[in-house]
């Protein structure tokens, strides 16, 4: 018997069949001997009806009243399912994120996890009941006010949970059959993972992987908590994601493994500041311009200024809808920073190589750009991690760019996987 | 300034134009110097479609469950709510039951509210911030689960945490002007009362006015609160709930008023236990019976027994809901009660005649009957309290009934009022 939580995102609990669905499989893992705790996530698309409702209300609505809003959805769900749940002659007991002591920051909108004090759910379990949890809820620890985790907090939740109730694993349920060697829809020849580390993980999700969010792969690895990732539409193995990618019957054959995948991302632009004089605090003067204006930025690349004119260029790239907001945080400090001109361009995409192996092994690189070349891809910035290497390019040679480097690397499956690939909620 | 306790039905906010205009009244409220507390019933039809929901999911939802997903409803309008006063310039915080502090007991669905600690909302008003609070629902005092109060939650709530903030009113916003002297659809010349007593609203609710829940003016009496009913899309004064009908000015001419309406309800079945042996104990058989199904019944008739045969007739009146229920729980009490058979009529209705002024005014009853002897409605049971005449006839005499009673009692306003009449939500 073991203690398992399982997390069902919102096209998993879409409608009433598809929650009753997702009931009859937790009543099977329950009936099977273990302990269950489930995080759901709001039915479909209410999460967007609701925002829609809020944006009819009010043109910038407060952001505690929003998480007050967001978080009926879950409850929503959690409620249903734990219906469905009971009709199968299981008992289940749903509790928003506050009564499952999910205890946060007061951040709206984007709360952090800072304690989860499970009682609740340990005691429903010793009760031999499933405990149904809200995901992407919690209750700030000062205020006692209701947060919401944001982007990717159901799967924050399921992890955080489980870390909290020392569980066996976190198995995240989506619409895709795991984690794949790049996106199906772009490489039909893709491979589903089996294992991957944190590591690789963390950089396929901070490159455009959609199926697992970086905070949730993040709060697993620093728990060492097994995750799962599979689908609620079939019963097959997933991909495992922990700590070592070998196992103990596969030894040293895994470690022939030098690339876990290749990642895109076409939702971010390419900002450009031109004629940046070369001497200390330039760079810093410019990015403490867009951080003042709350912007994350993904890749920076400088390289060697001009001797002739003594003044660089320094190039990064930001979501798409943070690119107004940059752009005039950076023209406001033009005078003080004292660059030449600015550049946007929010037509580049970004391809990404992933694997642990290749810190030993040479020639990953050249194979990677040469790959590139051939595909007559042109490179425009290159950006390089222990386990990654990133290059941006145009948004229309990304598709070419990621089937010639999974090509490259032998990734190609023998033949195409049987796959449906999506989004995996919230 | 005083502190002032406003309740809106779910027809109050059934949209973002309504929740707009509601949140207008609200400011100005406020702007007026004045404590506001909002309790907020769900938007429109939403609790029907969550219980839509439930029923799509599982036939026979546990009602801890069910109480979890419809106190989304509640959630999803006063966030909103917040929203648009926010919006005008004025502070808002929406806070759940549980957050206002509506402690209740664990009867899921109908709980009964037994102490209200409004500390938060007490700390909102200190720093000038409207607090809007989720009608209908609790936390129970033992389990900590979310609970709801079943039928005129929203109003109890109100009514409740008006008399703990000890408010100098609870407004009860409705789509009437108010209580009026009976249904202006079937009497079009009813006038609006302006104010009427807790014992004589007591009555009327009990008899089938809907405009104000019994509960909810039960609470106000015990706390001698002052409830206004008024309408949510006018200015105009409406109702006032108080302990004494006759104020300061009028004095006595108030005294006069004997009867302040006249009220019918045509929701309930009847129910007739024939041949029931006239010997101590078959009344609390037959009402043991019926109570172990937990059916709540309404007025009670028996007439004495024939000498010939020493059996009597019992009949009693019912929710229609509940008929079924009632039949089948007597039925298998036949044999051990040892009545001779049942009988079950739901085409009646129940027209009652309320006024405290009737304790003190002989001939009241005389000139009622006559009314409805004169418009030929056949009278079949009659009920009386201290303040109240009721009888059952036809359900397709009500309307005639009501007419001539409300006539004959000088009720009739000089020109029919303008109104609009519904249902208060919940």
């Amino acid at each position: 018997m073991a203690r398992i939580v399982q997390k069902y995102g919102g096209s998993s609990v879409a409608d009433a069949e598809c929650i009753k669905r997702v009931a009859q499989r937790i009543v099977a893992t329950r009936k099977a001997g273990h302990e269950v705790v489930v995080v759901v996530s709001a039915m479909g698309d209410s999460t967007d009806e609701l925002i829609d409702l809020a944006e009819q209300v009010s043109p910038l609505p407060p952001a505690r009243e929003l998480d007050m809003l967001l978080t009926a959805g879950e409850r929503i769900s959690m409620a249903l399912l734990a219906m469905a749940i009971s009709d199968l002659g299981v008992e289940a007991r749903s509790f928003t994120g506050s009564q499952a002591g999910v205890i946060t920051d007061a951040v709206h909108g984007k709360a952090r996890i800072i304690d989860v004090t499970p009682g609740r759910i340990r005691h429903a379990l010793d009760e031999g009941a499933v405990a149904i949890v809200a995901g992407f809820q919690g209750v700030s620890q000062d205020t006692k006010d209701i947060t919401t985790l944001g982007r990717g907090g159901s799967d924050t939740t399921a992890v955080a949970l489980a870390a909290a109730l020392e569980a066996a694993v976190c198995e995240i349920y989506t619409d895709v059959d795991g984690v794949f060697s790049a996106d199906p829809r772009i490489v039909p020849t893709a491979r589903k993972l089996d294992r991957t580390t944190y590591e690789e993980m963390l950089e396929l999700a901070a490159s455009g992987a959609k199926v697992l969010h970086l905070r949730c792969v993040e709060y697993a690895r620093r728990y060492a908590l097994p995750i799962h990732v599979r689908s609620s539409f079939s019963g097959r193995e997933g991909t495992w994601v922990v700590a070592d990618r070998s196992t103990e019957d596969e030894g040293d054959t895994m470690e022939n493994a030098i690339i876990s995948g290749v990642a895109h991302d076409t939702s971010e632009a390419k900002v450009t500041v031109v004629g940046v004089p070369d001497r200390p605090g330039e760079a810093a003067a410019i990015f403490e311009a867009v951080a003042a204006a709350e912007i994350n930025i993904d890749m920076i690349v400088q390289n060697v200024s001009a001797a002739s004119t003594g003044r660089t260029d320094i190039s990064f790239t930001l979501p798409k809808a943070e690119g107004q907001k940059a752009m005039a945080a950076l023209a406001r400090g033009k005078d003080a920073i004292g660059f030449e001109a600015l550049q946007y361009d929010d037509g580049i995409g970004k391809v990404s190589l992933v694997g642990a192996g290749m810190r030993t092994h040479p020639g990953v690189s050249a194979t990677f750009f040469r790959a590139l070349a051939d595909a007559g891809v042109n490179v425009e910035l290159i950006s390089t991690s222990e386990i990654r290497v990133s290059v941006v390019c145009r948004a229309d040679d990304v598709a070419a760019a990621v089937a010639a480097v999974h090509s490259a690397f032998g990734l190609d499956a023998a033949a195409p996987e049987a796959v449906v690939y999506g989004g995996t909620g919230r």
